[in-house]
């Protein structure tokens, strides 16, 4: 008789993972390291000390330790919102007439509302255990300002947040949430940073991005008294820290007598699917399970894999930071003003860049409107109403799940829910009324774009 | 050695229980019962078959029946959202520095962000499996109308929804979630309905109360086609379906070798509190646990207990449904622009009335700046952002948890967290710049609602 599979499988409190995962430990080939863009050679670990606090500068750089412990403080804050539970989409394939099995890790149970509470309680623990006072940030879509504000209040840690202009307009209660908690919000770019005055100079209109933003908080943080600067994703410590999504997944299949052939996460840059994938890819790269398909949805609006070059690149607009190698779109483009906030960035993981260049990764795009047709489908069927940004991998996951109705394969797909849609309401409404702009951008639009990539050698 | 205690307790699936309990059934004296306002004479059963279902309508009238079986497809809906977790508030416990022990069972954890979805899945499908095709409602806060525009949409029915228009206004977004699940959305008073009319022409600039917007769906189901109306709160047959919330908070808490010295919950309707306390009360009632203390909060603005009458009454404004003995502020009372939209209504559930008025539990009234200070240190402390509603339990449970510490007795505080506060910003960004009204009604507003009571000899 065939095991039952509940439609949602918690893991006990005592299964929260003990240590993160470090992906890079099983890669054949490392990411390029980091340039110091000054003098175009590979970053030391003691140049990342202004801007990281120690630890975290150290996690960044170190690809070789397999596994890191978990602090205990870092997971008694874990014990109040984890394990998240693993759900089995019964409705969702039952609508789709598909044989093939659906799971996803569901990641907004908690205020921030998002996964992004995994990498904010852990940096900003790291930052407090050296005695820093202050951090700054960025945030896109308004869900990693929220967690690192619940995570800065509390650990006792004063919090400036740098938002995305078009997200704070588009989400007027994002700041009030962060403000229960403490963190000061600014709508970038701003007049506060020198690299916002610039900005704002050369394109009065913009409605900001990521990169803006991340160029303002960096200098906040450097400038700032006793002040280091986080960063939600895109960094190899961010994607350590994720890795307990994919471990409570392993784990949790492990318990159901499961093993995914695919599995499904949206990129912006990176955090979720690097962390949702790190033990299956590890089990890919390691010869186990060879046959696993790992695929990133993106928006069509701001295409980094699919459509853009791998290079190397500043993490920032303003060109204040390190320079990665990674899959780009070039640091001055500026993605339309697509509802997926979170997903509206130039650049992506360098870990994820180089096992998509490798050929260990896939990745897709969509356009906005076929991602909300799909987020409206899953809330109505699975009760819970994803963010934008989730809604890519549900639409990427559906359609994996179609080609299996073709084929008859009953394929075991795992997606990540990475965020529920409350504060996106304006661009659900904008979607039920037909009013949603699917620009993508143009050859013209993304030559632009890749003409702000450095000018270096190694870009040869 | 004691047992270790887990932050968050989830039971498997197989513990959703299979049966709502019927408090009613363990009452030494049953509610008073609904009259027929043409005639003053109880109401019968059939009476009640043009405004709800008939299985409904049933239950309503069905105090004997002990224990009432839940369809399976009922309980297929719950697995996709419970059981709920019952939590250990272990930050909140440390930073009051009491020795009382803080339990609360969190029923956010679903799209509607509220246990509202219990009830409104099991009214959904009895009028579905009774060949209903259309629904009407009234919503506050917007929870109600959330949970069962989902509802409406997994079982396939139709769906008005009557919103009181000063939640209408706080809370824009809270339209689009039910539009998503494809219901249609009323600001009442309405010009849709007579007693909207009638209600606009007395009282123009009125911001609408439950009371208002229940004699709109009313009218609205009983002069439509195939259609029936529901409510969220306040009857008999809401508070047995809520009684899946008491029953597993008792299944977790033997689980943990636990049980509540004290139960607290906020009251607007009594839907919570009333299915919180089931089998809890059913003990005291039954002398197996006489000392247990029951505890129902209630906004100063609205005080339905502590300020009110217990007589024969309208549930709605208009005068359109049956009258009930409970406790209340008179049909006619407009309660201020409280941010807890859900607690703003007149009376209270006949079955928790009846329990108070014969000395089982007790009642207290809360000013909305204090509750929202209790919600904002949760939040903080507990990683979930309250609703408002749900933070008058948490400001009652503080309370109790205080006065142990004086007294040094480590009681157990069992209390209901019914719903997250995502669509509360506007009420929270109030209280955060010092902008809340703290307003109570004067004793010539209460007797001005009191002047509206039927003049009736049951009430003389």
């Amino acid at each position: 008789m065939m095991k039952t599979i509940p439609h949602r499988l918690y893991l006990t409190e005592d299964q929260i993972p003990r240590q993160y995962y470090n992906l890079r430990s099983a890669m054949p080939e490392l990411p390029d390291p980091m340039l110091n863009p000054g003098t175009l050679q590979p970053l030391k670990e003691e140049e990342l000390y202004p801007i990281f606090c120690d630890e975290l500068a150290h996690q960044e750089m170190d690809g070789a330790t397999e596994y890191v412990d978990i602090p205990e403080p870092i997971r008694e804050v874990y014990k109040m919102y984890r394990p998240s539970p693993l759900v089995r989409a019964y409705n969702l394939e039952k609508a789709l007439g598909t044989p093939a099995k659906i799971y996803y890790k569901f990641e907004g149970n908690n205020t921030s509302g998002s996964h992004k509470l995994n990498s904010a309680v852990a940096q900003a623990y790291y930052a407090k255990a050296q005695g820093i006072t202050r951090l700054t940030t960025e945030t896109g879509a308004g869900q990693w300002g929220t967690a690192l504000s619940e995570a800065c209040s509390y650990f006792g840690l004063d919090l400036d947040v740098f938002m995305v202009k078009c997200s704070y307009e588009q989400k007027p209660f994002r700041k009030d949430v962060m403000r229960v908690f403490n963190a000061s919000v600014t709508p970038s770019p701003s007049m506060k940073t020198r690299a916002g005055q610039k900005i704002l100079a050369e394109n009065p209109d913009t409605t900001g991005s990521l990169g803006c933003a991340i160029s303002e908080a960096v200098e906040s943080a450097v400038t700032g008294q006793n002040s280091r600067y986080v960063l939600g994703s895109v960094l190899n410590q961010v994607l350590l820290h994720q890795s307990i999504i994919g471990l409570e997944c392993e784990t949790a299949m492990n318990e159901l007598g499961e093993y995914p052939d695919i599995v499904v996460g949206c990129a912006g840059g990176g955090s979720n699917l690097g962390g949702l994938i790190a033990p299956f890819m590890r089990d890919k790269l390691q010869g186990k399970k060879p046959g696993t398909r790992f695929i990133a949805v993106e928006p069509a609006s701001c295409p980094s894999f699919t459509r853009g070059r791998y290079a190397y690149d500043f993490c920032d607009t303003g060109k204040v930071t390190p320079m990665a190698r990674m899959y780009t779109l070039g640091c001055g483009f500026i993605p339309s003003a697509n509802h997926a906030g979170g997903l509206r960035y130039h650049g992506m993981s360098p870990i994820l860049s180089k096992l998509y260049h490798d050929g260990y990764m896939e990745a897709v795009s969509y356009k906005q409107t076929e991602v909300f047709e799909a987020a409206v489908k899953f809330a109505k069927l699975e009760t819970i109403l994803p963010a934008p940004e989730s809604a890519h991998a549900i639409k990427g996951a559906i359609d994996e799940a179609l080609k299996c109705r073709e084929t008859g394969e009953a394929k075991t797909i795992l997606f990540g829910l990475t965020g529920t849609g409350y504060f996106d309401m304006t661009a659900y409404a904008s979607y039920l009324d037909g009013r949603m702009d699917d620009h993508i951008p143009t050859d013209e639009e993304l030559q632009r774009g890749f003409d702000s990539l450095p000018d270096i050698p190694q870009n040869k």
